[in-house]
């Protein structure tokens, strides 16, 4: 588990915080790499999955052929689900998971959103940083609820894109 | 991992299956019992979920002070979560999952959807049966992608109210 952090907007922020508003959630399929683009290609064929966007990882443009895949936002129905290559590389906004689901949560106030979290019993895993990538595309918080799932906060993603090589 | 039924519709469905539609994904999370009820309450708390709609596990009432939550369906955003206690009950719906997530996908026809899925490479689990509870409240079928995730295929739900003790 990563470092644990109370970010500062915690007990004193109730009042912002009830005002925390979360567009959707994005369920995030992080799969063992290199097998992402395998993946996005079964929901493709298996549920009819639209792929939207996708930020390859850059690293490994040039030294493999098969990119991995840092996120691919696919949209089934009216929801969207992310799939990822796991990798331990740090622009990785789910490096430290282990192979499973995330839930992301876009709101314009990720501060808020993780003080409120973390007030309910959720705990903050490292810092709010810059993320990168479909669900990310700017600020990210991490926060792990008491039943072992995680939950990515993020503010809205920006329209990026295919940025595949 | 349950008996493996490739479904009478599989191969020579292709066009029919062409055909299938996706309402949304919803995330099924799956808690260990009893703990259900608590993560509801956590949901809420932390991120601002409604409550839409539960049912509890019809045998526990009498047997224990705190029903256990079958199915309770949260909207957070413009998404649908639904969270468990985890059974092993023949009701429940994901009684073969370990505690995990799973996603459901409704669609109008099911067994087009299941055949498609598993034409693309994932495995049927057990048979299409009906279901009970939120996001299974007609059909449902069972598939586990190549990654290892559980996806419920499953008719429509039903408007049901809230039917807790």
């Amino acid at each position: 588990m990563a470092e644990e952090v109370q970010n500062g907007a915690g007990a004193d922020n109730g009042s912002k915080a009830a005002a925390v508003v979360f567009a959707a959630v994005k369920p995030w399929l992080v799969v063992e790499a290199p097998k992402g683009n395998d993946a996005v290609q079964f929901y493709k064929a298996a549920f009819g999955a639209e792929e939207v966007s996708r930020v390859n990882h850059p690293k490994r443009k040039a030294e493999q052929e098969l990119p991995l895949v840092l996120s691919a936002e696919l949209k089934l129905g009216s929801s969207t689900i992310v799939v990822s290559d796991l990798t331990d590389d740090d622009s990785a906004p789910v490096k430290s998971a282990v192979t499973g689901s995330v839930f992301c949560l876009e709101t314009e106030d990720v501060e808020a959103a993780v003080a409120k979290a973390v007030a309910a019993g959720a705990v903050s895993e490292g810092e709010i940083s810059e993320g990168e990538g479909a669900c990310c595309g700017g600020r990210v918080g991490k926060v792990k609820d008491p039943y072992g799932n995680v939950w990515l906060i993020c503010s809205p993603s920006k329209k990026c894109g295919d940025v595949a090589a």
